[in-house]
């Protein structure tokens, strides 16, 4: 596997574009148009909060019932969530208008909306913005790095990565782009992420992968423990790169499983260090847990604390935090047994054993935590299962941009 | 019942003090006594968080096993929590300090810490501190409210309270105080709270009164959604009241239960009004549930949400996010049939219904949200259960007091 430069337009025959419609936002992009020049295999998740926004609710018929995608809407500013009847006319309206302009079939349209909920999107605008798209889109990769940066919200960086893998003597490309940063608490999904690959494979091997990879990519993050009405991921799947399809587990699957895992974790990352107001990726590691769920659970829960978010924020030593926050995980253990380490560029170090503190240096731990990416690593001494959660500290600024967010 | 002036020390019997015994904070006090000339029953709720504070667990042996108990000792600014075997071995040693001095058996002293996680207790002064508690002790109004600023942290406000039955003829008080102000997410019971009585009642039933007072109370309140490993709430009942002894359910029991959860709902909600930063009393009601435990779940679901709470200090009708919030609680149900308000002491609009926000006006909205207690009122139409939940907004305050804490 190679990463290589460029997002969603790097596998063969994906053009995308982005513009500046004037949705909520004045002065930047808010649309973005991803399509593919032959028909795709589609695979989804979704948000599993029972408040689902329209959009949503139209791209899960599309994956579950139409035979092949190629185009996907996203706008940002306006999440069409809780727009009831309206909402939903409003989704078929922009499919009906993109396949009109890009000839192709209305249930071959994803859409994607992200931004304030409860207030309706202004079709005309909507409307003339894909027009623009259409028009605009091509196959480089400015293009794809344009459409990362339309679907932005108060997210401060794009996000956007390819690799490549050999398949049959072919290389096959997975390119993919993803926006987040408040609202962060995927359960099923992701925010919004939108993964192109010009691979030939089945769709139901497709969505297994999928439904398989965002466990431990996405369904790792969390910036405010909020699972949003939008949450959406997406990977459209052309097969133009000429690998022989894979439609049966085996070598083959598993390579491609493996790029697709690292392009979430690459995207899942990048969320959360961009998490509202963030100055840190804060990253708890969970090794020798009795189980995988476990460990999963134990790690979310210390990522997802606000007093361990705000220790990270302070660079304070505070280690009780994130022994508080894995005791009130649900998950059973012997916290005499639990030892905690601090992780950084800056160095390792043991904090917490036997049940007490270390004879540890406040200076080394402030040192330590005073570094851009922050490593709590926490060894249950249980079994040997691992697992890894991504949050980000909490800060001014969370509470700055979301006190103002509609304003 | 009757709401009188005072707290602990207003049931007959019971005396207090607090003093500052220089554990971690400078010039104030930071240690309390509660103490009873009588033989007490005694009840007990502690957290469920797996790491369990050493005094938690010395507690919850008293509450099991001792006969009586007559005194508590409480400290604030070390938490002795994540201490080892010397963190119990400190615990004892307190409780004999204390029981030398009163003449009571050692097993008949209670202790209870509160403040930072990891530091192991200054015995000296804590023994110091019991020796001016005793000397100090008196059964006025004025030594419980010493007693209940004594073991503030973060908190900006003491908390007490008293009421008063009438069972038998005779005259049966209830008081009580707590403190919590960060670290608040109740499971099981609450951070520190002590509640006496002079009523008559059996073990048992006292034990059952404050188990089931605890859910619709503590249980319902969160500032930041950690579980502390040192939640604990105790009642104390010396039988000095006169009242014939309640050893069954019914009229008299009734009575005093409904004397305890008011007394409880109204510590509770000072508690989360009083949240570390906290500018408003966030509370959400939902009526019209299809069973209580759902109630409970979407209520605490809203007051819990770090975005409906930044919004709540914005003033920002942003009615989405409690929609969202709603949505990923885990329980099922139709959004298009959700009735949500807002409502306070200025005035209760309908903001959201039939799936969509209503035709509203965002200045009278801003206007209800900007008063200090705010409630969100959601009408769920599935049935006829309800349940109330308390919190408080999310400010930078909070952020800036639990980056700094230990420092």
């Amino acid at each position: 596997m190679k990463q290589i430069q460029g997002g969603v337009t790097a596998p063969k025959g994906f053009e995308a574009a982005g513009t500046a419609a004037n949705i909520k936002y004045k002065d930047r992009m808010d649309m973005a148009l991803i399509y593919s020049c032959a028909p795709c295999r589609v695979a989804g998740t979704f948000t599993t909060n029972v408040v689902k926004a329209a959009p949503v609710l139209w791209d899960q018929e599309i994956v579950k019932n139409s035979p092949c995608a190629q185009a996907v809407i996203v706008n940002a500013g306006i999440a069409n969530a809780c727009t009831g009847k309206q909402g939903m006319d409003y989704c078929r309206e922009e499919a009906r208008t993109a396949s009109g302009l890009l000839d192709i079939s209305e249930d071959a349209v994803l859409v994607g909306s992200t931004g304030v909920i409860g207030m309706q999107l202004p079709m005309e605008r909507i409307n003339e913005g894909i027009r623009k798209l259409v028009a605009a889109k091509d196959s480089s990769v400015e293009a794809g790095t344009t459409a990362s940066r339309a679907i932005m919200t108060t997210d401060t960086v794009n996000k956007e990565i390819a690799v490549t893998i050999e398949l049959d003597g072919k290389t096959v490309t997975i390119g993919g782009m993803s926006k987040g940063s408040g609202m962060i608490h995927p359960n099923m999904c992701t925010m919004l992420a939108y993964i192109t690959t010009d691979a030939a494979i089945s769709r139901e091997l497709l969505q297994e992968a999928l439904s398989s990879s965002i466990v431990d990519t996405y369904n790792m993050i969390s910036v405010d423990g909020d699972t949003s009405t939008n949450d959406t991921c997406l990977i459209l799947a052309n097969a133009l790169a000429g690998n022989a399809e894979i439609t049966e587990k085996g070598a083959a699957y598993d390579s491609f499983c493996e790029a697709l895992d690292y392009v979430n974790t690459c995207l899942a990352r990048k969320m959360a260090g961009d998490g509202e107001g963030a100055t840190a990726l804060f990253e708890t590691t969970v090794v020798n847990a009795a189980t995988k769920q476990e460990a999963r659970i134990l790690a979310k829960s210390v990522i997802g604390s606000s007093l361990c978010k705000a220790a990270i924020y302070g660079h304070d030593a505070n280690f009780g935090r994130f022994l508080c926050a894995l005791g009130y995980s649900g998950v059973k253990f012997d916290p005499e047994k639990v030892e905690l380490f601090f992780e950084s560029r800056a160095g390792k170090m043991l904090i917490y054993k036997d049940g007490a503190a270390t004879d540890y240096s406040e200076e080394q731990a402030t040192k330590i935590l005073s570094e851009p990416e922050v490593t709590v690593l926490v060894d249950m001494k249980m079994g040997t299962e691992t697992a890894t959660a991504w949050g980000c500290d909490l800060t001014y600024d969370y509470v700055k941009i979301n006190a103002d967010y509609r304003s």
